[in-house]
């Protein structure tokens, strides 16, 4: 069912410094910030040869990273995107084996323009799992 | 600097279920256990069409990911791997900027065989960073 990892997010608490970082020192090709104002974050995207980390920061009062911060105020992975071809068959089959989905459980358009949904991470190792249909 | 994402890695509380789960509820293809003595884990590696995620479990009373499951009893992502063509090389130009390198600094062959060296989170977003040299 998954396929590619599309992007790992590292939820970060200084969104200039960590995008000079991976431009500088780790010498990476890195994008100009965008705000995503439908997910409460501004995103700045590195990429990589064969996928994407993306450097994300909290944009607006209820932004879902801020609590994230909170706990690990000097950033840290946040979550991990694999990309599926069909969202609502892979939702309908995680649901089915009693994983659990957040939110309402209905896709919303992500930070790429796609269907995407989240997995419980107390269902998936303690991981965040981004679900995007490609 | 950096290259391809060479892999994210996952500490799990229980690798035979979490190695089931990513075969059969999310459909990967999922590798047997290796036992890495020398880094303190068994290891399962799951290939994704761009790259790997690798489940570690704890091995040995030395585990240096023992600690991490002791305050992530769920488990949790651990660490992301970059790819670098000259280690020593990205090394030296890491701690000339002033990021740390954990242990001697000398690179140690990873569970690929390759030489690996670790960065410290504090100094990379909280986020622990291995660059492996291929």
């Amino acid at each position: 069912m998954i396929g590619r990892l599309n992007h790992v997010a590292i939820a970060v608490p200084d969104l200039e410094a960590a995008a000079a970082q991976y431009r500088d020192t780790l010498g990476a090709k890195v994008g100009a910030p965008q705000d995503e104002p439908d997910h409460g974050v501004t995103v700045v995207f590195i990429e990589l040869p064969n996928t994407k980390v993306e450097l994300l920061y909290p944009l607006g009062a209820e932004s879902p990273i801020a609590g994230f911060l909170e706990k690990n105020p000097a950033g840290g992975i946040h979550h991990m995107c694999f990309e599926v071809d069909d969202i609502l068959a892979a939702r309908d089959k995680l649901k089915s084996e009693g994983a659990r989905v957040l939110g309402s459980g209905q896709p919303k358009i992500g930070a790429h323009g796609k269907p995407v949904l989240f997995l419980h991470p107390k269902d998936f190792n303690g991981c965040l799992i981004e679900l995007e249909q490609v």
